[in-house]
């Protein structure tokens, strides 16, 4: 009984992490233990609101296995990835008190505590944007808040993350994010730090375009492997490229200058593609829906004079839109439903997602006001551009939003506070 | 009637120059005016009898101006890229014995007559098979012929080709063709030479897959213009991986190691298309077809374990396809049957053009043969692999050819020999 007793108590926490978007890419890895940077890179931090994981960590010592669930699935944990950010937390916990109980639970103690781990997206995995930074990064975010892990340095957090996802390390800071690519051979100072607030410039608004693709891609893992090892170009880029445009682009956010943001970003998006066209074989994320999307940004900048959106492609083919300030966004938006109409059948709530203001803005309430849009200027001319319903999954509205935080009460929770199993919904 | 009997002559020449596909690419020009490349380019010549321009020059004291048919239609002779040609040519003609009269033509004479130029393809100009490179080659050698031009240096006149248009001056000679930079600031270096015969490697067989597009492309002239002035990738490319792959080529060329020359083939397309991404606005000519054609060939390769394909593609989508020898063109063509069927309503015999021979080896002789055509080994297991039919227009069937020659007879010509006339063909 004493025995049962003494193991029946569960301690968790619950934290939130984002997902962001790199405006200078990550693509290659000097040491793929550590996940280590060929290259620094830049990002800005998406609003949890719209694009995050939310992850709970719970121990006992009623726990048997280190055990994680993913999107309510049961998946291993014996990957080297979660190992390796577990190892790390573990050997920084430090002395927690149980609150019901005032036990406490010692760093030997946590040495022994077996782990549950339950984490959601609140967007789809499937759709490349960068679940696993965020995943990552609430992993190690909670871990530290159940483990009362202090960082000996700043950015030792975001180290460890790195060894889960390389850009993990990006999506514990809210706003604008750098990760230097480091020198040390144990990865120390391959940290992220914080370049500005996502107050710093609020005017920015993000939309992302969902790409709908039966393509199979190449893992961004396996992808930059081969781009390491056969794109000479790739080289050149990440010694005498990025570092002049890692300087541009921190002058550029610190002076809100959107042309200058502009230009860099979708240089480097558009550079990053090359060298994956420049790997053997070559690698293909954008696709012609990529294409017809940076065409539409193209041709209305050129029209415009100047910048009003710049965009940015992971390794997929969505595209990550940033519109100088909400007017643009409306316009953006606008033209977006005017190119990309949703298909017939298609909700106009599922259509758009993420921010409503934007749409509500455009003054686009139904599928027949999308129908009565009518062509921007800049189209005039254009031959050949097909108009194709249901070319776009789904549109997000979003802005630069806050780094990771803990949530707060047990409603958000995702393990089960009594026996730390995962808490099914129906 | 003195006069206009003097006045009554026509004399003229028809000559043939092929197409030619760089296997090396040619992109960037280091001088607008005279078409000086940043980069050598190595090229295969194609067979005439498929690709080729066929143009009659004439000249006669009864011309009154410089005139122009291209393809049966009309048009202005004005251009500064046919102006530099004229000009060069008219500049070395020599004396030219009339058969009929036994008058001779000075060189004075020569530089007070106006000429006539009629040409067409015989393949379909908008196709994007460098009909220009084929056309100003052929126009070269028809005036050569027909103002008794002798070389003062060997390939002075594919230096005058590359005023017409810079991939020109490798359409003169057969087989294996090399462009050379050259340093001086006349161009008078920047020509180019023959590496080997056409029957040096008759082994390689060539199909092209014309892809159906309805995208308005760049032009290759304002592409790469935009090109050197802001991708610093292609900058890169052309001081520091091209003189070396030249090299390779060479010697892959030379020892008919399709090996490496598939190797370099391929990764010298990607890259020169890598550049064009890398332009600010990118410049997109791989469309999802070009890129499906590129996986059919990569995952032929990786599951043969060694190269039996190489694709290369110029400023647009279409592919041009290296088979190792017949055997693997057969094999080839059956999987291109398959993956790119036609329409429903297409007729095969103009669905695989040129060279009926490779057809016939793969025993296809309707379109019910490739609808039992079965999926290759390599196929197993690929999923979303789409085969729509009609994504291609037709393919062609070739191999490498000789270069320019003169055609006998009246029956090739194309202008009248009375009038000077175009030749209406009903």
């Amino acid at each position: 009984m004493g025995k049962e007793e003494e193991d029946a108590w569960v301690v968790m926490k619950t934290a939130r992490a984002p997902s962001n978007i790199a405006v200078i890419k990550y693509w290659g890895k000097r040491d793929e233990k550590l996940i280590l940077p060929i290259n620094s890179s830049i990002s800005v931090t998406l609003d949890p609101e719209h694009l995050s994981a939310t992850t709970t960590v719970a121990a006992s010592p009623a726990f048997e296995r280190d055990r994680l669930w993913l999107n309510g699935k049961e998946v291993s944990v014996e990957g080297e990835r979660y190992r390796n950010c577990l190892r790390e937390m573990r050997a920084r916990a430090t002395d927690v008190v149980i609150e019901s109980s005032g036990k406490v639970i010692t760093k030997e103690v946590w040495s022994t505590l077996h782990i549950h781990i339950a984490s959601e997206n609140n967007f789809p995995t499937a759709a490349g944007l960068a679940s696993s930074a965020a995943g990552f990064a609430c992993l190690v975010y909670s871990l530290a808040q159940l483990m009362n892990v202090k960082e000996k340095y700043e950015g030792e957090l975001t180290a460890i993350a790195r060894l889960g996802s390389g850009s993990a390390c990006r999506s514990l800071y809210g706003g604008f994010v750098k990760w230097n690519m480091g020198q040390e051979a144990d990865g120390k100072d391959s940290i992220a730090t914080q370049l500005a607030e996502q107050s710093h410039w609020e005017d920015l608004v993000i939309i992302i375009a969902v790409v709908s693709s039966r393509q199979k891609e190449t893992s961004s893992t396996s992808g930059m492997q081969e781009s390491v090892k056969t794109s000479p170009l790739l080289k050149y880029r990440a010694e005498e490229m990025v570092p002049k445009r890692i300087g541009q682009m921190e002058k550029a956010i610190k002076s809100m200058d959107f042309a200058e943001f502009a230009r860099i970003t979708c240089a480097d998006s558009n550079q990053f593609h090359a060298t994956c066209l420049d790997t053997s074989p070559p690698i293909f994320y954008l696709n012609d829906s990529s294409r017809r999307l940076i065409g539409l940004v193209e041709r209305w900048n050129r029209h415009a004079g100047e910048p009003q959106v710049a965009y940015t492609f992971d390794a997929g083919p969505n595209a990550v839109m940033f519109a100088k300030n909400k007017e643009v966004a409306v316009q953006l938006l606008k033209r977006l439903l005017y190119q990309f109409p949703p298909s017939a059948e298609a909700d106009l709530s599922r259509y758009v997602l993420g921010d409503q203001s934007v749409l509500k803005s455009a003054g686009v309430t139904s599928l027949e006001d999308i129908d009565s849009l009518s062509a921007p200027a800049e189209f005039a001319g254009v031959i050949n551009l097909p108009r194709i319903p249901g070319e776009i999954d789904y549109l997000i509205c979003t802005s630069a939003g806050k780094g990771a935080s803990v949530l707060d009460g047990q409603i958000a929770s995702l393990l089960d506070p009594a026996t730390g199993l995962l808490v099914k919904n129906e």
